[in-house]
């Protein structure tokens, strides 16, 4: 008996090396790094740092693009960070449009839990990548193009994504051109848009200049 | 007219250079890499490479553990390869169990579908993470250590998971010390079983020595 | 004098095994893996592979765009390969403009070398960084944000930029949009754009659909 | 002489630029991020930072498994931190094993130092790689996959093993399993084992539940 | 026009979540981790910090080696810190020399501005890679390689060198040799120059011992 | 019964799909990639594969250094292709010195297994940080920077070395400078050695030019 405690004993010791980065469990007051959040004392760590809730309720689809994007990712999935994974919920109404957009840091896997998507990504080259997809099939964007998700069915739709990083980024292109102060002669010369649609577009998404 | 053809053209090749990299969907019949399966010719890559309909359909479950795990990696899921993420199908009927597990090269995200599932990991530590999950929770099991999802719900439950890694790899606890010709008396004397025990197991799993 | 050329010998041997990845002068012809293109036979690898003279002329300004990207990377430049930088250069005659592009695969630092330029690029927070840049000035761009450069001087002007990645893609957001056969009705969805200049830009840009 | 010093102060400080990362020391009073431990000051780092001498004496192996497994990693071996490399020791006395484990974050390589030991992985195939090795033999052991060494010779045994991370981690099977609170009812449930079995061994090895 | 203002919020707060790892700019006063500085206060980060004016004067070149080599690193270039690229600027005047030297942390390419430069590398298996390059023309030399430029033309000569890491390190072998406090008789049997030479150099480059 | 056989085979085809990545053992005959050697049929893989002798047998010191490197790197080494970490023995006989050298591909940890060696590297500030080690004494060098081991014993030493990459390199200083065909004026100009010198060693060492 003895024996068996002093053995535990020394093992303990040994582990408590090697355990230290098992995981990096995000401490928001803490600095950040260019690999993430810091980590919060391995004793204040539990079992809810691991799992998430949030994305169990349909994201609020009252908008313009009658659909939403529901994040888990650090620091609110806490235990996440630093993982090298992260997930994402879609929620479309029907006639519900994720708008193009592009996540910088991370390729993107999607499945269809709900409904009917038509789903696609446009390479380097300017090839289109083009799927409609049902319940149960998924889909793979490649890192950092230009992709989209749109409710091709008639009720609402519903998917989870994921992707290769728990700090994956997220810029949607309408928001990027259109709702911000980057000047409207900018906005034109860098895209071919007209000044009327431009104009237009930042009266809608809350741009100026 | 003339100007934006030659414009056109004169960008392409430009864009040739720059966008063979943007993904290497696998080509099974060349040779492996430590970074993944070699890439098919870009012009024979199609919108199919990128879309998966293997995870559509519940597996299995008619079996020991009452549960199935359908992975969706590639080559199966050829677009995928060398994206750094992937995805598989749980499907646990009531009763069902993914035995201890680890995934040696990804962190591994869940999301719960349908019914309730018990899942947990344990640390390098020792320590275990024990959480009972509904529908829409979400879970994170960090790289390489030993993890279990269980229905602990009345129904069958059904969980999607993901990976920060296209080449995941899974290895199954029990199957691993008695479904192979690993000599019994080294697994006895690696984990502490009896050789009673290890022989009934072996027997059961189909393991020989 | 044998002592020498004994030694000499038997360092060879063991230098030989430890020199095998230095470098990796892409081989176009051999199967691509998602690290890059396979490596020549070092045998046939010479000074030529590893210098790259490509950049040395002003590409060809006289285009829509007044401006040309001239790309310094594999199988071109063929020692580039797996080495984890690269390099481009920009023409802009006067009024010449790099459209709203990003690089899904590396981040962008870019020097003036003449003329005046003003550049800038867009967070995921939708936020504006906007600098006019000198003749020696330099600007890094993040890794998959949309960014532009425009001549905003007299003359023409001229960048050198690089990139932390052989590979670093190039996906220009007019042509993304406006030069393949993506249908209008989803461009239209997935940017709130008008039929109206959907179609107006389609056909300026060679588009279909 | 003027020329000399001027040139030499000029130099410094270019290169105090660019030596800020050649190492990073740990400090283990700072934060911790996902890459690893915070970096000392380098005013205050010294050639004892980069040396350990931990590894001199052999660990005790007066306990249930007759050896002992002693790290260098951080924080006591400060140097490595963030190097992508650390060693263990591991000492065998006669009938010694180190029981089935995993190290979730790196490769493992071994060699022989005394002794006769017998090592074995397992794949994800569920296919065992075992072989006896002498003094001077080296096997690797790949990420993430369970292994075990056992001194299958006359003596004592002595080994040096060496991760490509400095933070491989380290999970022993039989304590993840029975050394915690982890129920009995799910031990069971998840590796198949009879509640005779996993009772008994929770008993020997200090676990609850 | 409710609506619009309520989407935007409902979008704006996703995306803070989404931003977070856009960048990482340097905040020279926090804590240092393998990955890098600390990141500045989002908040606080303005466009001034992604770019860098420091390489748009020449170095002082009235030194031994005709040279001057002028980094854009972190934390004076805050905003690259941990995008994976940096640059730096070399000016050699008539007969400058950039003396052998590696970045131990990352491959470098090199494009030549005005002047001539003939630049080589050795690679592990001691093979000499040469080329005089022109205005114009680029080079690359693999990670950790010993290689120098020397200005072979007849004015000044300048380049602007990139590399694939925001901290790619410098060793300029005269003064690993010769400039610090190194034993004489170390030096001596570490690299087989007599102890004369050794010496003479440590006198020119203010070594000791 | 035939659940059982059928439940194995379920398992076993799923577990095919994941275990592709477990490892990648070299195959000399296929292409090389940037992320090393192609990998041979799994089905051809054996114990073998992941064992190596080579180590087992001190290397000859009978020649100018009194030292040797045995490395244990892929191909001779198969199984450790891909998997970060690599070993060498050190051989040096009485006096003997691995000359100052480099690894551009990783950093190197020592362990003394017999005698006393003097240790030392040098950082890119030109510190020299030295120690002397003794039997069971470790040490790091971090990637990139020169460093050397000298026996400063009485008797004959060894050391095991380990890397944090399949793949690191080897480059000893008085090899590239003086066993090639550099031309000596280009040797003098780039590390302020003189003419003397320079012939000297290359007459030593099989240099011409």
């Amino acid at each position: 008996m003895i024996i068996h405690i002093f053995f535990i004993l020394s093992l303990v010791s040994s582990i408590s090396f090697a355990s230290v980065q098992d995981f990096c469990v995000a401490d928001p007051e803490g600095p950040q790094s260019p690999a993430g959040y810091s980590c919060k004392n391995p004793d204040q760590v539990d079992e809810n740092d691991f799992a998430f809730s949030g994305l169990a309720k349909a994201g609020n689809t009252s908008n313009l693009i009658k659909a939403a994007v529901t994040p888990a990712f650090a620091p609110a999935f806490a235990g996440i960070n630093g993982l090298g994974v992260s997930l994402a919920r879609l929620d479309l109404a029907s006639g519900g449009v994720i708008p193009l957009h592009t996540h910088p840091g991370a390729s993107e896997v999607l499945v269809v839990i709900q409904g009917t998507i038509c789903a696609g990504f446009i390479s380097s080259a300017n090839k289109v990548y083009l799927k409609t997809l049902q319940r149960g099939d998924s889909m793979v964007f490649p890192q950092g193009l230009l992709h989209f998700q749109l409710n091709s069915g008639k009720g609402s739709a519903l998917a989870f994504v994921a992707f290769g990083s728990s700090s994956p980024g997220l810029q949607i292109l309408p928001f990027a051109l259109f709702a911000n102060d980057l000047p409207s002669e900018l906005v034109e010369a860098t895209t071919f848009l007209s000044d009327e649609e431009v104009k237009k577009l930042k009266g809608v998404l809350g741009g100026t200049n």
